[in-house]
């Protein structure tokens, strides 16, 4: 990459959206396993932490005061109340990655991502959206995690066939049948978007390159 | 794929451009030993054919009435005249691949690509472009086929220079440094732009299916 300005990459915003329980969260890990220079969204959220999480790894845990403050003065690139809670994505690490040419992964719902696209910063986006196999394996899996009541696994059932309502918004689409293969296509296409046209601004000057080498032939 | 018409993939049109020499006709070929389903668009020309042509294989031959004939009655999807002879890709083919739901994938230069991008089959086009490594490099390549004239090469090299100023028109470029790794990035190109929603009509059935599920559930 070139340390000219006007031929520095801007990063990717990659977002990754489907219903909870078809697999977006292990997804998003091998994502970022496999390639270190990913940087990762952390959401804010004004949610109590569940035992384990830390403050910065898994959310920011804010007030819904505090939350509202960062609303009011333009810090979030996107946010959403579910289920009495406020969701949101910190703008100041996305905007920060992106002009180092660093790409960004967000674990965000439909609203996030309609959100983020519509941003000042969403220029370079790809978007991929991840659907379950089957309605019965993602309760399944809701089931196995065993930390939720079967009222909370309600709640979250009615929001995955809402999520899912939004699958034609994306630039790509993928059934988790199997993991390890949806993994697979999952950095196809990450690593084909790095080849876009957009993506390689400097390739300006290796043309120029190429064109010296005609002009000293001739 | 679903017989259903409404749902049914039409193929992609996969134009693959660079200037002689830079590794276009090899990829080309390893693309098409790689995926077995994809076409590949045999090119008509006027121009008289080398030993060792097929007719029907490299190249269409046809006399320059019988191509004027055929541009006449809208018979080809694109055509230019490239030093004296006429080329062009006949339109039938094409048209018979992509309807069965079938790839297709097009050597040809960028009047070709442009012509292609601007017709009625121009919906689903995936084009790529193959820069060289360097002039001295392509020059050498050229000479390295032992088939043509210093006079010949030099208006190859002086096309080529006009046939990389089009790279920017391009959804991908591939700078064919090493050649087992642009032919990989290609592979990668080609298997994520199928998994784009634009190329997934069928997903529609999925989800109905998922939806079926939401109603059995509750």
């Amino acid at each position: 990459m070139s340390n000219n300005p006007d031929v520095a990459r801007r990063g990717l915003l990659i977002i990754l959206s489907s219903p909870s329980g078809a697999g977006k969260s292990t997804l998003a890990a091998r994502l970022r396993a496999w390639d270190s220079t990913l940087n990762f969204s952390v959401s804010a959220t004004t949610r109590a932490p569940r035992p384990g999480e830390e403050h910065g790894r898994e959310y920011y845990f804010h007030s819904r005061e505090e939350f509202r403050d960062m609303v009011a003065k333009g810090d979030m690139l996107e946010h959403a109340e579910v289920f009495g809670n406020y969701y949101g994505s910190p703008k100041g690490p996305v905007e920060e990655a992106i002009n180092a040419g660093r790409d960004v992964l967000f674990d965000i719902d439909w609203q996030g991502g309609q959100q983020v696209r519509a941003s000042a910063l969403g220029k370079h986006v790809l978007s991929i959206f991840i659907l379950p196999p089957s309605i019965p394996e993602l309760e399944r899996r809701l089931y196995s995690r065993a930390q939720d009541s079967k009222e909370v696994i309600d709640g979250r059932m009615s929001k995955s066939r809402d999520e899912i309502s939004h699958w034609p918004e994306y630039d790509y689409v993928l059934v988790n049948e199997d993991l390890d293969e949806t993994e697979a296509r999952l950095k196809t296409i990450v690593a084909a978007e790095r080849l876009r046209l957009s993506q390689q601004p400097d390739l300006v000057n290796v043309v120029r390159g190429l064109n010296q080498e005609f002009e000293e032939r001739s």
